[in-house]
């Protein structure tokens, strides 16, 4: 009989996530109350069952894949319904959150009676072929990462209790997502002085694999940006408010949150960074 | 005869760049005094002249190459001599600062009498042999890259008046010498929370380009810290104090100073940071 595997939400990850699962043979169950058009038709497409929360409950595991803040309310959500199952799942808590959320989440799965691994997710959502992106679980993971693997996941332990695999999380994107923000903030601000071009063939000219990597990353990037606001706050989190560079990520957030009113509303920016990449910065 | 070009001060790339114009048949004067035992070695291993003030002012073209701190330290402390000098120089600013601080450099060496020019560096200091770093110059440039291109350097005329080439330096500098502090404080973050190992794992699997260039760029940085401080406080004057993503730089140069007082300190943090690509993070 087919395992069953929880995963809310269908999102771009979600969903990618899911039809992995369901295409190497589990039942995917996931939560599509509420959801947008776009979450239900994601989901149908990569074979996931729309269920109520008590079903979600009774998964043998439940992934968790939002955004960052909404970690902690769909732990606080599912909290009641994993209480009331007759079988508790492996809560696995996959997103870009704060050793600190992570432990919040923990605390609040485990006091229904879950198991909680605290994991992340390295690299673009899973294609129809390929290994696709590495989770990486830490905590009590029992044969969670051996069932993921076996349906088509690159899951691995990561050693360290509860919050190491956060804490990976969070110092990647801190990298790879931050320099996102220091390519568009700076593109920006050439463009405002009038080196927009300028700016573009020095990096081809000097800097080629940085460009390469903007070139895409910041596309990518604009209807994330909403996304990213908390994360980077995460990563504050992480870092420590203590610590200077805490502020950077603090600074980041606020920037992601200009590009995304942006990105939604005029477009201004977002026509500025679109235009520097096809040569007209 | 051949032509005398100032070079102020012989620092790492003031010497450097010294060398290469005197290699390539230029008289290079420079100012010695005060300056530390390894500015004086360096300076006479380029073929360097140590002069005073009046004849510094004398020389055909002033290159500015300072701390970013310095930039308009120097040109108030040269205004006398160029307005004493019987022919004025061409004073090029190349010093890795804000376009508001370039013009206000350019205000004191124009009251002075000097021709003003805008300029940056983008790359390392040149070698013996090979390209070297790519100047750009812009603003009322005449001959001027024409003459350091005629003696080795790649020097080239960048449209746009006087903080064009300002903006540009900025810009470039915070992608590259920003990534640089987002892996440090990342690879510092990661460390305590006990999963640098893991972090250099998987930036190895999944992001090789970049690992390999914080490799060579956070131990290129540790002794070079306590210059990207002003640096730093440039690029966010450049991007200017209203917009969010300014506060990313601001908070940027207090980590520069934080890695700057450690390493010239305990040397605490230094040492985790180079733990953590001997694999040992």
């Amino acid at each position: 009989m087919s395992r069953t595997i929880a995963v809310v939400a269908a999102g771009a990850m979600g969903a990618a996530v899911g039809a992995r699962l369901a295409a190497r043979g589990a039942r995917v169950v996931t939560s599509l109350d509420g959801r947008s058009e776009a979450s239900i038709v994601r989901a149908r497409a990569a074979g996931m069952i729309g269920v109520g929360d008590a079903e979600l409950a009774g998964a043998e595991i439940f992934l968790s894949i939002v955004p960052p803040d909404k970690a902690v309310g769909l732990a606080t959500r599912m909290a009641a319904a994993i209480a009331a199952a007759r079988t508790r799942p492996v809560y696995v808590d996959l997103n870009a959150v704060s050793p600190a959320t992570a432990r919040e989440v923990g605390a609040i799965v485990a006091a229904a009676g879950a198991t909680f691994v605290d994991g992340g997710i390295f690299g673009a959502p899973p294609q129809r072929e390929g290994k696709g992106p590495a989770f990486h679980l830490c905590g009590p993971v029992g044969d969670c990462a051996a069932i993921l693997a076996g349906h088509g996941l690159d899951a691995k332990v990561l050693e360290g209790g509860v919050g190491a695999a956060s804490a990976l999380k969070m110092a990647y994107a801190g990298i790879t997502k931050g320099l996102t923000a220091l390519g568009a903030g700076m593109i920006l601000a050439a463009t405002r002085h009038g080196v927009g071009g300028a700016l573009l063939d020095e990096l081809g000219a000097s800097q080629p694999e940085l460009l390469a990597r903007l070139a895409k990353g910041i596309p990518d990037m604009l209807p994330k940006a909403y996304r990213w606001v908390p994360e980077m706050r995460e990563i504050a989190a992480t870092i420590g408010e203590d610590r200077p560079e805490s502020a950077v990520y603090t600074a980041m957030a606020e920037f992601y949150a200009a590009v995304a009113a942006d990105h939604a509303g005029e477009e201004r920016e977002t026509a500025l960074l679109m235009r520097f990449f096809a040569g007209r910065g």
